[in-house]
């Protein structure tokens, strides 16, 4: 088994590397746990995340960062505590969370993604082992090491180059799917994705695959016809008045899915087109805080909420759900050489609708 | 059986009546339909709405109103089509709501409570058979009549001088308690209860008797000695530093039920004190906005909820649930022929905690 004292990946130095300045350059990973594990990296997807974080609008930057947390590559060296059955060999994905501290009430029923002392996959601390205080480093490299129990094996079937996506924001919108029992409706369920982008386009295709009648909600109809060929039933330009688009939706869907980041958000126009018991959930997080009266809660019993990611066994469980549904992200995919240009392109909002990095070199196909 | 044209009762003809001038006339009930039940008056209730709706702060007063929608008495009439096996004899209770539509989609799936032609039980039309269009007229008065499917039986065990605050007060506490599985849980949940009044007081002993670990909290310390009593297991008087109060309680709760009706509520400080995935559930309404932040939401998974009243199946579960556990409203009785000086107490904030008027005429007792 190799054991690598150092790697190499695209490291963003300061706010500016977000515009085409990421330099490829050695970095430390974390220091070597039994219960680790080290991958090659075929491939990285870029979410919206990766941008803030380079840009500095996430956290402000305090060291050289190296980003990317839709991780996909091949086992090359297991400790010997791993978790999870991963092999050398064995192909794996990493999502936005790398470790928890296994010790608190949620780690101990496995919410490892409520734990309040969790390590996030890039630029942000380890606290157990030989790896506590690094600072995590993630998949805009050629190698990745890091906790096995966050290491999740890709299930026979899944295509490897769009596992990378669904590893962050396919957890992310299934979640709440799963959550609100979609899947499991004798009838089926009315469902609503506010926003056609990296996250929406996830969450159409997995509340289709659930058997749902899925309504698309967009500004413009300007994603109607990648809609349409994502599968919905239904598609909603609000158009700048909502009262008008939602005239003939009231008390319509029970599940609305904000995929989106307005900088504010209308939420008592949205709660009109809810059925009694119905949700809203946002995945997007929206700037501005929410002016929400109560009196339509009250009468019909909204539920307000908001979704993160997933648990291990929760991304297990999707990786598996989209493996037998043939959920396929729309990827385009890029040579992780040419990561400044693909970043440029993203923050232009080009992406249709998630862009994923390749390690040729590594074995990944472009 | 007796065909009666008038009624007598309480009216109130204007917003004065509230201060105690309520006035003892006759009124003409709903047109008789076979499908109604007619009742003598035994006990009812008093409930805020009551005040607000004579005081015109709940709808404008269009025409004299006889209020009180907690109201239990004998059937004396029963009609040819009744539901629920009423009978002349049976001890039966009516809450808030005393008619549907019968024909929405919330109808047909017993939840009429959500139905968006529903009848309330003062001062709202009827919309079917014989008595479509006539006003609705409450429980301040000698008999009642009104449709059998929302006049639910009283089971064994339960005393008829407690069911009236059960039957609107009690089931608007019980359903959010019953829908987060408050009394399924195989590890007792922690559930907080802001506000210890007619509501709240019903909230602490319905959790309590579901084996819940209940924390009342209050703005004083003034109800303690009462909470105490009630069986609550920890006390929060949160006083003027919400932070400060709520130091030792982060992700504390399951679930917190609000019961009491401040101008605005700090809704994210109240968000910091829940259990991920945890609820946080309105029964009282507050009439500022809610300035909810989305970051909290999505990184817990909160819920933000409202609760309204219940259906007949869910108040025959509740009634049915207090009889075995019980769960006995804290009253104070009044002759209904007090029913002036009664509200003029009310209306000062006096009852500890129900008031419940009595018609010692009827058979009901002081």
């Amino acid at each position: 088994m190799t054991t690598q004292a150092v790697f190499k990946g695209w490291k963003g130095n300061d706010e500016k590397a977000v515009d085409g300045n990421l330099v490829f350059e050695e970095f430390e990973p974390k220091q070597w746990d039994e219960d680790d594990v080290e991958m090659k990296i075929l491939y990285c997807g870029i979410c919206g995340t990766d941008a803030a974080a380079l840009s500095g609008n996430f956290l402000p930057i305090e060291s050289p960062q190296i980003c990317g947390h839709e991780i996909v590559g091949e086992v090359v060296r297991v400790g010997n505590q791993v978790e999870n059955g991963v092999k050398v060999g064995s192909l794996v994905g990493v999502g936005y969370q790398s470790d928890s501290c296994r010790e608190c009430t949620e780690c101990k029923s496995k919410n490892e993604h409520y734990c309040p002392n969790q390590t996030v996959t890039f630029n942000s601390p380890y606290h157990r082992g030989h790896g506590k205080d690094n600072q995590s480093k993630g998949g805009f490299a050629k190698y990745w090491r890091g906790p096995s129990r966050f290491t999740i094996p890709l299930p026979e079937g899944l295509s490897p180059e769009v596992a990378g996506p669904l590893m962050c924001g396919g957890v992310t919108v299934f979640t709440p799917l799963e959550r609100f029992g979609i899947a499991d409706a004798t009838e089926p369920k009315n469902v609503g994705v506010i926003g056609v982008g990296g996250l929406g386009h996830m969450g159409i295709l997995f509340a289709k695959a659930m058997g749902a009648n899925v309504t698309a909600i967009s500004r413009s109809n300007s994603k109607k016809d990648d809609a349409m060929k994502l599968g919905v039933d239904d598609y909603i330009a609000t158009g700048e008045n909502l009262k008008d688009a939602f005239a003939s939706y009231n008390r319509h869907f029970d599940l609305v899915i904000v995929t989106s980041n307005p900088p504010e958000f209308p939420i008592n126009d949205y709660v009109s087109i809810l059925k009694p018991k119905g949700a809203i959930c946002f995945v997007g997080i929206v700037p501005k805080p929410l002016e929400l009266g109560t009196i339509s809660l009250i009468s019909s019993n909204i539920v307000v909420t908001g979704s993160n990611i997933g648990s291990p066994e929760g991304i297990a469980r999707m990786l598996k759900f989209a493996a037998e549904k043939k959920v396929s992200p729309w990827i385009q995919k890029w040579n992780m050489d040419d990561i400044n240009k693909a970043m440029l392109e993203f923050q232009k909002g080009n992406p249709r609708y998630r862009y994923v990095l390749v390690n040729t070199d590594n074995g990944g196909k472009l």
